[in-house]
């Protein structure tokens, strides 16, 4: 028999299987094989890119040439575009406005072929320090509410480029499901005076059993309720809003962990494909930064999500967290 | 340059691709190729499945044997079970609950290769007759809050079968989504005293653009606010919250549509995948009627959804609903 469990923070109820889930040889994933071919962020190529933003490079190489360690260009095709006012008018019952925002691509590693978790932690470390950076300079913008930062790895999630990048996208509004989620945690905030977050990760820490890495600063587990088999999250131990704030002797821990999650996943699932969201509050308002507490969310890519999941948002989680957990953690 | 719309149901923003729109020719989907084999929704094979609950059949045919022509039949793998008291209770700050409820295969057609479409008329109504019936009957469980019909076609839309068949889920407890909707709903209805989805048909009733299919009961189209390309809406003209209070004259209506729709996204997209959902107002709770429009959301595969939308709830569509309707009314 299963479970059905509910998601504290936006309510959403997941059917987790506890009796019979599936082992990690069970699924049938499609795994990720590059290409290869002509790739526009590789060295040498950076003619084909539009011009860079922002890089970390080597002393004496020049903009938009090789010689870099991490490097951001606007994305050639963008969802969102930076000029122009946001115009927001009716057309009968339906709202529109023109799609005024940005669209970055942060070209994480000169090699084509290395995934975050085979670069080295200085490496790593070089990109987290490049998501703030880029939050903080794009958060100027008196226009933007909300900076969503993502990455997609490998064509089953959605990737459309080999080489290794991490997206930015920042938006003149909140998305839906992460007003969902301020709303869940200030309602908790408003009863209980503690952020739900904070008491999430307390409980974690008490129980242990999804627990799968955990160092000074932060902490990775598989919810209570996963949507999706082996979904990690990593969240500050600390309450944080923002996850531009962290400071320098946070960052490192960050690379340590987010270089385990994925790497243990990998171990148990080959060239799996995964993406992987990072969930901060929203920026240039008047949200409460008391109740919101910024995380990572990791998903490996090992189903298809089927009509039941859109037409419902009610998700079926055939492995348990704890068993997911116990995987991974022992993972080598 | 795209646009911003907003769905005035639940909210939620769609960047929709107006200037330079996906053609049906760009968009690389996995075509659906069947593979064979045994099949256990196949004639001669009634006992690989569990015990009939209802099925149309041929006079003098027994149940578990050949003869019929739609066939229901519980899931071998069910995610609820019918047995046992909805048990609600705390665990920290989680909420869990065992899995109460029914998952029904409907079982389309005794031949494995035809799609709804290839039926006959008289075929597919049989099929909408049986959706009622199991929803009628379901609903006389008082612990069942809401009934979810859906059907994928196709591996890349999470058929794990290749013969044709739609599931029923009954639920303990509304889902997310649905309630999301409901307080959408609600919250127009509270201020306006009408339908927002009668108000919606309306609309696009005026402006045409976007309407597929129309005929004395039901009107197909795109949705203003897409979340996903050549997504189709299917409802019923006259207000009315639940499906299976559709009357002997409406259902072969709905047959029409439902053919015609298929029918025409497969034009245009050969052997393509695809999910359907039929939203409905919940049962057995004290939903005012008078504000939920029960509606059937058509979405063919034809993207693989990235971690933008898993992250946000905001959607990229790159073919306006505008342009989808101009190729699919089109479609001979």
């Amino acid at each position: 028999m299963s479970e059905l469990r509910r998601d504290p923070i936006v309510g959403r109820w997941v059917i987790v299987e506890t009796d019979h889930p599936n082992k990690p040889e069970e699924f049938e994933y499609e795994p990720y094989v590059q290409k290869g071919g002509t790739c526009p962020f590789c060295y040498g190529n950076e003619f084909m890119t539009p011009a860079e933003i922002e890089a970390f490079r080597e002393p004496d190489t020049g903009k938009n040439t090789s010689g870099w360690q991490v490097r951001v260009v606007a994305n050639k095709f963008p969802a969102l575009q930076i000029e122009g006012e946001l115009d927001r008018r009716g057309v009968g019952i339906y709202d529109i406005s023109n799609a005024v925002g940005a669209h970055e691509i942060l070209i994480e590693t000169p090699y084509h072929q290395k995934d975050l978790c085979d670069l080295t932690k200085a490496e790593v470390i070089r990109n987290i320090q490049m998501w703030c950076r880029r939050a903080l300079d794009l958060t100027k913008d008196k226009r933007l509410k909300y900076i969503m930062l993502f990455r997609n790895h490998g064509k089953a999630a959605g990737a459309s480029l080999e080489h290794p990048h991490t997206q930015i996208v920042a938006l003149p509004m909140v998305p839906k499901n992460v007003a969902e989620e301020l709303r869940g945690a200030q309602g908790y905030h408003d009863y209980r005076e503690r952020c739900i977050f904070c008491d999430m990760i307390r409980q974690e820490q008490e129980d242990r059993e999804r627990i799968i890495e955990e160092n000074k600063t932060f902490v990775g587990f598989c919810p209570f309720v996963s949507r999706f088999p082996f979904e990690v999250w990593i969240a500050p131990k600390k309450h944080n809003a923002y996850f531009c704030h962290m400071n320098e002797e946070e960052i490192p821990d960050l690379a340590t962990i987010l270089m385990d999650v994925i790497g243990k996943t990998k171990k148990v699932f080959p060239n799996v494909s995964y993406n992987f969201i990072l969930h901060s509050a929203p920026i240039n308002g008047d949200t409460n930064n008391d109740y919101y507490h910024w995380h990572i969310e990791f998903i490996p890519k090992l189903m298809r999500t089927a009509g039941f999941e859109w037409g419902s948002g009610f998700y079926l989680d055939p492995t348990s967290p704890e068993l997911a957990a116990k995987y991974l953690k022992s993972a080598r």
